[in-house]
């Protein structure tokens, strides 16, 4: 692992019921969390339709510009699963059908009714990929280069990210803490900026909230620096209290 | 209204508190859904970091390809709020302070506490923008040639969206019917594929489930034309039957 470098990557929601309003994402939150844990920090999020080129063209620029791309969606039996092929032509190779995915799937299936047509497209994969676990559904996420195709659905989703766990090189941690206090966001802000520019490895986020009546927000440190991130955060509690606003470590 | 003519708009979802998982997004699905029933849709979503380069890269990039782009988040009074500057920097005009953006949060804080300097960054704007009304909160949406920039909270959004509602040139409404079925997606694979085939201005989405120890999918057929909708779906219900699994309209 080279030090200090950071390591970032991409995702990329495949699906038309995410963009239709039909479905509630949940697989952004759910990837950032991980990769977080993980030393890798998710740089950008692209949602985009079901239709090749659009895909092809998001691989294709995520891909090259982060250290890994994750995509979800797109890859159960349909028609309207396309991603396996969308990813192919991104990489300019054959799609071909994994023995070891077809192998899964016959033992699968073997008691829920056998292979059929729908079912094998979900043993397609670039060629030259790798499969990834899935224990949920017996249909396998796919790795291929520096990408990593997983399933739609967040828990099967979550499955998939299990079995790569501490498998991704990853840089240090992007370390996190969090206070809040009851006070206006719009009275504080002098403070956060001058606590952030006197900290150069560190990041605060402000996020107001109103409740009981009152408002209030909730301010988040982050650094890969744990002694940068304390110093900054202890600012920031004393600058708050100077302001007649005790903070609650934590957050409210 | 051009007939036939498809209305798309694009969302730029601006912020880290969406790319480190701390924040569940929510601005997607309410967005996509309000455009629906403005006859637009919702083509691709970005999110972006909190990072001049990275929104002026997609703000140049979506709105020029859409009719419309939406932006949320980075438009409250602290220094991570930079979305109108980067705006403006896309579009190659000046921040302004907005007299009437001004003038609103002038009467907004005058029984909490006065216009300070963080509050006043509420005001600024891209030159020529006019504002989008927020009952909630004072701070005002703004709207600069095809850009819509909105706030990041959920609850605020949903009040800037009610006073846009109406006043954006649409296309037909795309319109949808829903049917569910006890069927494993990868058995009726090819009846979907069949079906959408022989209806061009439809399109079927299969979003399978597992409930009570047995798989089924909902199937959603998409069309801005009612006739064809309901053609294609009675179709997709007869081949269901045929199958041996009877559907139920409305889905499971």
């Amino acid at each position: 692992m080279e030090k200090n470098r950071i390591y970032t990557a991409a995702l990329i929601i495949i699906g038309d019921e995410i963009l239709s309003g039909r479905t509630q994402d949940k697989n952004i939150a759910q990837i950032a969390s991980w990769l977080n844990v993980q030393g890798i920090r998710l740089a950008e999020v692209r949602v985009v339709a079901d239709v090749m080129d659009n895909i092809v063209e998001a691989v294709n620029i995520l891909r090259e510009r982060n250290d890994y791309l994750f995509t979800t969606g797109g890859i159960g039996p349909t028609h309207d699963d396309i991603t396996v092929d969308a990813i192919a032509s991104a990489l300019g190779v054959d799609v071909v059908v994994h023995p070891d995915a077809r192998a899964i799937l016959e033992r699968y299936y073997e008691t829920r009714g056998g292979l059929n047509e729908g079912r094998l497209r979900m043993a397609r994969a670039p060629e030259g990929a790798d499969l990834i676990p899935n224990e949920k559904t017996g249909a396998p996420g796919i790795k291929v280069e520096n990408i990593f195709i997983m399933a739609g659905v967040p828990h099967i989703t979550a499955g998939m990210l299990d079995a790569l766990t501490g498998t991704l090189e990853g840089g240090a941690q992007l370390l996190s803490r969090q206070i809040g206090a009851w006070s206006p966001e719009s009275e504080v802000a002098a403070l956060l900026r001058n606590t952030e520019k006197a900290h150069e490895n560190c990041q605060i986020g402000s996020y107001p909230f109103f409740r009981e009546g009152t408002v209030g927000a909730n301010f988040v440190v982050r650094s890969t620096n744990q002694v940068e991130l304390d110093t900054c955060t202890d600012m920031l509690i004393r600058g708050l209290e100077e302001l007649g606003y005790p903070a609650t470590e934590g957050g409210i």
